[in-house]
């Protein structure tokens, strides 16, 4: 609360804020606007502090806004107390509070507001703020050890190769810090990315920036599998927030992966790949032909093997025509666990529109995000086969491509990716 | 509903499709889904037929997908035949069904599906589309009357003069043909322009596209007043839908307006401006300097010269410097009724962010939309003075620039903009 008693709760009139409880293990407080309903998602928020980042395991929000920065300084400590206020702002926002003590109304009228003021009595929209740190911070393109980070760089945080089916916009890819932002409310998602970028000015740049409308993957048990741009199920055999063994396995970095990088235990990577999907050529494909590209069937999305959703495909099927019910080519199977020695990816991607390409079409399609504890295992192979052999491929083109480590949660006092500045 | 019974409500599972009546005038369809809940907003549909077409006085939705389009062909039976095929399908979908009478899973594996299928599962969505026609249908760039429509062309239907402040880019303006859909949840929103681009296919083309992700008016008193990405509360003189007699003053083409073009009768103009904010100047600028530009307090949305939001400006208010409390350049003043011989809009923008610009900002701003009975009093005026005298301009570049003619509403058995070809 600001001095003069504002906040984005505190402008809400008469209507005090109410602390509810909701199903889903989530402290909830909701703000009462005036003529417009609002849901228990809505009014949900998240603790920014924990064990790991939040964004992650959380329930996947609806909406994100993602943005990739540049550090524009060359200096250690301007960077350790972007990261200090960051973590403020982050927590406060992630509260439903303005970005700043003071507030979008309460400061000095002689001074610009401490928050931008767009988020103002809404309510906290199941935010998330889960911060990522690229390559370049720790050694720049030149090569250079601009904040002496070189030497705990871990391992796996390198630019990913190049993939077959990669014709990357630069001005999309790369950077040397992260900032996913999700909630119900793509308005609650932008005033954060906006407003931590605002506390960066001097400090950094916004490199690229992308919203995504719909979310692509499950996070949890609890919620139905969306659908992509392609109309199919998607992300039905994702890492759920309830399989701690499979997160252990798979998500989240051991204290033993990476003598180097003993700072990241508890964290993770996000791998980004913005993929763009020829819409209107998929369109024009025979059902028939679109449930043989992925596998599976576009109402249920069971494998064409039978069952339903949450079957597991069964690649030996004979089919009819001297091959298997799942061919070879199929999404599903050249990207199965069972090709890749178990690897399994927590995926957290958005279905995006981009407005229109060059050629009438609509530049959509899905940005793919995964967390992975290790990369070189859990996500460059997969990829390699899907860029080789995936029938898919005919209707993808990859435009952006980038690699974060994400520190592990933050606990009470620190901020973030504070272990690897200790 | 399709032959094999697949419908978006169909695939639900066990769960049948409720009739619910919910206050706000509107017929509710509600789809239980498992695991996320929804709104009553969600679950809201608005009839496609109606006097007027729906998406104007519709209390404004959460999200925009708007397209303009170019017409391919010169063939007047097929654009007659696209708007016909387009009412059916715009029909279907605002009733939260597929798009075609197949759906996305319900016709032959042989054939494309006549549904994408991405919204399979979700509610309608308070789903409104509408369309409009731009000046290139009546007579296109080489003035050719590729349709034999150029004597019925409205007298204000033309492309819109170049502003002060301009710098538009062609691929972000124009087009022959317009539509603009709205809903609570993006995902329906997308689903309808592109599934309404695949049944033009050889007909239409993209010409741009842009999405909204947050209304910044408000159609009816029943909506709280929603902020722009300066942080204040837009459009809080808008002409709302309870107000008839300035729908029919302001909104509303009479019958005697245009000898030419009676055929638009009951229905209205839709400007639509791409207006970027530089926002990352705007967040520099102290809290008092950013009101005085707006004319109005940040928190409340007050006008300077006090009272509430909803109080009239009074702007021979003495300040404390020998001019007005109200600035002489102040945004309030300068687009205010009084200046402009009373005219008023029916306002219904949208925020947006597209990423990234050149310079490490956000390409953000305002998709402004305003419906007007008569562009060249009520709202050329308007936009001429805000370019040239409004203290906002420092912040705000308009990138893109488009006018239709918005044919009045489609009565049982009708397609959209019949009687324009009768």
């Amino acid at each position: 609360m600001s001095p003069a008693g504002f906040s984005r709760r505190g402008l809400l009139g008469g209507s005090g804020a109410l602390l509810v409880g909701v199903a889903g293990g989530f402290a909830g407080g909701r703000a009462v606007t005036s003529g417009d309903a609002e849901t228990a998602a809505e009014a949900a928020s998240y603790a920014f502090r924990g064990e790991h980042q939040a964004g992650i395991v959380t329930p996947a929000q609806d909406r994100l806004h993602f943005a990739a920065l540049d550090v524009t300084t060359d200096s250690r400590e301007e960077l350790v107390a972007l990261l200090q206020e960051w973590t403020e702002a982050a927590e406060r926002m992630t509260r439903g509070e303005d970005a700043g003590p003071e507030g979008a109304v309460g400061g000095s009228y002689l001074l610009p507001p401490d928050d931008t003021g767009e988020a103002i009595g809404l309510p906290p929209g199941g935010l998330t703020i889960t911060f990522g740190l690229g390559p370049g911070l720790f050694r720049d393109a030149e090569g250079r050890d601009r904040f002496g980070l070189a030497d705990r760089q871990p391992e796996a945080l390198r630019d990913l190769p190049h993939f077959p089916g990669d014709v990357l916009d630069p001005r999309r890819s790369g950077g040397d810090l992260c900032i996913q932002a999700c909630a119900q409310d793509p308005q609650v998602a932008v005033h954060a990315v906006r407003n931590l970028v605002r506390i960066g000015f001097g400090r950094v740049s916004v490199r690229w920036s992308q919203l995504g409308f719909g979310r692509t993957s499950s996070t949890s048990t609890s919620q139905a599998t969306p659908r992509n741009l392609f109309g199919f199920k998607d992300g039905t055999a994702n890492v759920k927030a309830e399989e701690p063994e499979a997160l252990a396995e798979h998500v989240w970095v051991g204290p033993g992966d990476d003598p180097a990088a003993g700072w990241l235990a508890g964290g993770t990577y996000l791998a980004a790949r913005r993929t763009n999907m020829t819409i209107e050529v998929w369109d024009r494909q025979p059902l028939g032909e679109q449930e043989a590209f992925i596998g599976r069937t576009k109402g249920t999305g069971a494998p064409l093997s039978g069952g339903s959703e949450h079957t597991e495909p069964d690649f030996e099927m004979p089919g009819s025509n001297g091959t298997t019910v799942i061919a070879p080519d199929a999404h599903v199977r050249v990207v199965h666990p069972d090709a890749h020695g178990g690897a399994r990816m927590l995926r957290r991607g958005y279905n995006f529109v981009d407005g229109s390409d060059d050629l009438g079409g609509l530049d959509a399609g899905l940005f793919f995000i995964a967390f992975v504890r290790d990369p070189a295992t859990g996500f460059i192979p997969v990829q390699n086969a899907m860029a080789k052999n995936d029938a898919l491929m005919e209707y993808l083109r990859f435009t952006g491509s980038a690699l974060f480590a994400v520190p592990p949660g933050v606990g009470e006092g620190e901020f973030v990716a504070q272990a690897l500045f200790a």
